[in-house]
């Protein structure tokens, strides 16, 4: 992501602050005349100061996210879970925005020269005439009115502001990626219902709920008085789109250390992962319904219908590009022997993935939610088509790109609230959008989850509902949607509040997620893969019927689909095309069939998702390792059980375990076909010489050799 | 390195282009008075279509890559080798660069208004008032002179144009971070006399031969009237310094998959990776000097000498900086147990890394110099005390970022040759540049090859020489020197040039480095390690004394420095400090050895440089583990020489070899004090539970395992 050529807006406002002295020369220069080589030198030597200045503004930055590791660190080495890393970054950046604001005294400039002549439009090149040499000029932006004179105010903070650009374009793309390559497949399908609920009708719903909420709010305040400039309708749903967005990054992080239950888990990560893709696609589409209407900024029922057409245009266009590029990449990868060099392999994954963002955002779709399925599709397909090298380097690599990302966006989100300019903080709106934020997340919550326990086996407990009401934090890209535009009275206020919901939530209720747990008595340390092991070590009748029955007759079919025919098309994995395909096809199939899959036909495992591991339960996996090194007990599970996966070693059991409770439903509902003889004899698991083999976890190997 | 706010130029003239239908509707509504609510429409609409074009243009240089990607693959995998990936991705390049300039047919934009009102300065920050409403516009730079009108010209082309800056502070940083971070210091520090001789005398010589020449060519043309406009004695100085500076990337990666002999790699590495550092400080003194004459730009002897100062204290205080920064980062790693943490250790050794770069801009230091450093320095110390993860992590992540900032710079480069607006191609001066730079590395080679070799006990051959003076190669450094500044004509024609000569060396002398070093009869395929196990096999007298001889005395006594004081201090490896420093400080090095120190003295290789290894090297390695698996003849080794690693298993054993050379050469220089009795029992390799064995190359340990 580092070749992108944006533009920030805190690069040249600092060649105003010291460029002053040689400014100064260069307009005593520049009045006796033509000293060419002299004001080249002063031009020199002002870039040469911007350019140091701004080498310096970053640097606190770096500074920031050094010191918050370091921290980070201290807080995991002595267990302190009170407050997550991102609470810790945005109060780092707390303290360095007050430093910057009361601290640092930066003399007033007046570098800054007010045109006011005559000019009646505002392009974005602007070529300036000075005694005969043209300068050009580029657009900024607009300057709110009646600040012409101030906007030259506390130049040390206008610096450290980042183009809200940034942020959707270089550090939103690899937390959203990360977070579609790392999501746990298995589990988020068997829930993919409900997912969808919350994160669609929910969002929806919270939206108009916020919105209805806060334009009575506002109304009242218009009543009384308190409003200091027009806030419209529309602003209220807007407002309702960016904070109906919940985070997942905190709730992941608190959730998976703890190894909470992991249907509540898929149920919130998946919701909130979703809920960025849908607060985008929303808030985007009410701005663009906005225009529609006039001034009067009125409800209309044809404009609304307009903006859910393009809801749905935005979304499902996005969708099939993120998926389309995913599906490319896995072709690449199939059908080239690229595995061969790693570094070439992980190069091109890498830039695929990212050319999805640019192609979305290029064709007006969004490519944050491109980029999400995408990384899903990523790891389903492609992921199995990458040397074992690769896909350990493409997980490595996204990991640390969504934690530099993420923590630098939580820091940024400290510092602005000291350093941000035009903060409209309204007391009256704040304890409103309070209220509103509450009420919305309980309106998507307990109906739905309500409407969709009419429909579950497995119902969502009440305590889960809680829990799920509990943890809806506002993080990145609530922040993200609210920085992006802060022209209008109403868009500050919306801003100034959303940052302090946006820290509420994630110091209270993060903070808070752990108490709550426990008071809500909801089991703590279940880990999700010893979770599905219990469950096929006891593989009794209804165990299975449940996993059955879990999975929604949609699903049912996507599943055979996909075990059919996309996986043996786009992957290695068997089986292979040639049979599944109808003969006429033969030829076809045979080209695009890749020779390990007649070999390996169940060789490729159906939930690859457990395979991208976090770090916890790769250590945990070890510790299972670990005990059994002898490795002739999971061979005797082995053998009493199937051979899809005879080609485990000691750490696949578990992967193997997974295997088995798909395995066994897969038997019930479409024959034994792939399954091959219980009493196939197993090959010693040291002489294992399969060619891919399915991505062990292999983060530590070295633990594994002693 | 994805988070810097860089502005670039290309951002915002694309506004101007596709902007114009919501430009003109916009200046209809301005006319028409208040209608605040369309205006920020239009506003965002405005931004949305720059954004979208934006995205557009990044999108082709990701094509671009993945397409050179996939070429490179298939030329590795028909093993084509006339061709290097560099060379590959410029002829991308200027394909891409033909069809922007001759395919596609922009019409005319209108929409940059020119403003003639009598401002006497250029200020930073511009703010317009129009029709009483502020837009703030920043200084991009100055339009040559008469072309105030054909600005707007080929805005496709404008826009494909990056920052000079994005070269400097974004994708330069890696690669030279890289260069020193795998550097195989070994075999560099062995001939690091001979290299520092090239470096920093060789450029000067050849800045200043060929400033020289040039200066008669121009003064040639001066007087034919082939000069089209100013052409001052220092910037003849000034391209001298930027076409003395050799390329690493390609010589490096030739030189690497031939496996030729190790001493001329390391002189031609080393040379290039010091000589990019010293073209950069030798030209920023060029310019920094300039001023000092008014218009004459004559040359004078103080201000040479002021230049020489300014070259002296910038080089050394980058040097210092980066070397800082790594010991700094050296502490931390050691003093903390963030190695139970690899991502976040992994974050952190990024961001300290990085911010060298940004903290010697920001003191005006030369960035690129201390990151070389700090990248040395890294290698040396800090790589030791991270965990076995996340040494693979960094060094997959630098060399991903290496390999993508690489590409595309000479991908761009490419585009560059039709993209940019001004180009002045002289014949007469191209001519004379090519002679030039051929005469100027001639009188860097060949004249300080005899006097090294006067000094030297192995000396450099004339084939050595030959290839030496074929091989210097000009890559990423010059180009981003030339294309930093363009404004003048002398710059301009400067640019041009270079782009010509970086194409001929990068096609020619690179497409030629094979048949060149088979003509020279020097022999290819001889692994650097192999090298130096194949003289430890046969550790006879002569071969012993050669090694010392090599190691200059300064060498020696940095290594007894480095191993007894500061290796200890930086690192968990032995001695301990409480044995080499005087009593009188005992809590102090108590204080600072770490426990491990004590356990394993000599655990740590001195010469760690060799398990940096590229791919290649490490394949070769793990054939010779395959060759003596049973490891009984590899433990008869380790007894019959030394125990100082006799922690070593099966793949250690080349590492050994390495340590006994050297091991051999210490108890000559420094007593037997630290070594332990020859006869001492060797513990099975099997049951080694060394915390923190010495980095083994473990890029695909699944290979090793079976």
């Amino acid at each position: 992501m580092g070749l992108s050529p944006r533009r920030s807006p805190d690069v040249h406002p600092s060649k105003a602050l010291l460029s002053l002295p040689f400014l100064l020369t260069f307009l005593l220069v520049g009045s006796r005349g033509e000293s060419n080589a002299m004001d080249n030198v002063a031009t020199e030597r002002m870039a040469e100061e911007s350019h140091r200045q701004d080498s310096a503004n970053l640097l606190i930055f770096i500074m920031l996210l050094t010191l918050t590791i370091l921290t980070i660190w201290l807080f995991k080495h002595r267990r302190f879970r009170f407050l997550h890393e991102t609470g810790l970054a945005m109060i780092y950046g707390l303290l360095v925005g007050v430093i910057l604001r009361f601290g640092v005294h930066v003399p007033q400039s007046m570098s800054d020269v007010i045109l006011s002549c005559a000019v009646n439009a505002s392009p974005a090149t602007l070529l300036v005439n000075v005694s005969g040499r043209f300068y050009e000029y580029t657009l900024k932006g607009e300057v709110s009115r009646g600040k012409g004179h101030q906007v030259q105010d506390d130049e040390m903070l206008r610096k450290v502001t980042f183009d809200p650009e940034v942020f959707f374009n270089i550090l939103l793309p690899p937390i959203i990626f990360h977070a579609g390559y790392s999501l746990k497949r298995r589990h988020f399908f068997r829930n993919i219902g409900s997912i969808l609920a919350y994160a669609f009708m929910g969002t929806v719903i919270s939206c108009f709920v916020i919105g209805l909420i806060m334009y009575g709010f506002v109304s009242f305040m218009k009543v009384v008085g308190q409003l200091g400039g027009d806030f419209f309708f529309t602003d209220c749903l807007f407002f309702g789109a960016i904070v109906s967005a919940t985070d997942p990054v905190t709730v992941l992080a608190i959730f998976n250390e703890l190894k909470v239950d992991v249907d509540l888990y898929a149920l919130l990560f998946g919701e909130s992962v979703l809920n960025d893709a849908v607060a985008i696609v929303l808030s985007s589409s009410i701005v663009a319904y906005q225009p529609a209407g006039d001034n009067s900024h009125s409800f209309e029922a044809m404009a609304l219908l307009k903006s859910f057409g393009i809801f749905l245009g935005v979304f499902s266009g996005s969708f099939a590009l993120g998926v389309a590029t995913g599906v490319m990449t896995a072709f690449v990868t199939k059908f080239t022997k690229l595995r061969d060099f790693p570094l070439l392999e992980t190069a091109l994954f890498f830039l695929m993935s990212w050319s999805t963002f640019l192609l979305a955002e290029a064709c007006g779709f969004t490519g944050v939610v491109a980029v999400l399925f995408c990384g899903i599709t990523q790891a389903h397909y492609t992921f199995n088509n990458l040397s074992p090298e690769s896909q350990d380097r493409s997980k490595q690599l996204f990991e640390l790109l969504n934690f530099l990302a993420e923590n630098f966006i939580f820091s940024y989100m400290g510092l602005t609230l000291f350093s941000f300019q035009s903060h409209v903080f309204n007391p009256l709106f704040i304890i409103g959008a309070f209220i509103a934020v509450f009420l919305g997340r309980a309106a998507n919550i307990y109906p739905l989850s309500f409407l969709l326990n009419l429909g579950r086996k497995n119902k969502i407990g009440s305590n889960f509902q809680h829990v799920m009401m509990f943890a809806g934090l506002r993080g990145a890209m609530t922040f993200a949607l609210s920085i992006r535009d802060t022209a209008t009275y109403a868009r500050q206020m919306m801003f100034s509040t959303t940052l302090l919901i946006v820290f509420f939530t994630v110091w209270v209720c993060g903070g808070g997620t752990m108490p709550m747990l426990s008071f809500m008595s909801i089991p703590v340390g279940v880990d999700s893969d010893q979770d599905t092991s219990q469950s096929s070590a006891v593989l009794d009748g209804s165990q299975r019927r449940n996993t059955k029955h879990e999975s929604a007759w949609p699903f049912r079919i996507w599943y055979n689909f996909d075990r059919n025919y996309l996986k043996p098309l786009l992957t290695h994995s068997g089986p292979p095309l040639t049979a599944t395909l109808p003969a006429c096809c033969g030829p076809l199939a045979r080209c695009l069939t890749s020779p390990q899959a007649y070999e390996n036909e169940g060789q490729l495992h159906d939930d690859d998702s457990d395979f991208i591991l976090n770090d916890a339960s790769v250590s945990s996996m070890y510790a299972d390792v670990t005990v059994s090194t002898d490795a002739s007990g999971s061979r005797t599970i082995n053998r009493k059980r199937s051979s899809t996966a005879s080609t485990g070693v000691g750490p696949f059991d578990e992967a193997l375990d997974h295997e088995l409770a798909l395995a066994e439903h897969e038997v019930a509902i479409r024959g034994t076909r792939l399954v091959l003889p219980m009493d196939d004899p197993i090959e010693p698991p040291t002489t294992v010489t399969l060619p891919p083999p399915p991505s062990p976890p292999r983060s530590d190997p070295r633990r594994h050799r002693l």
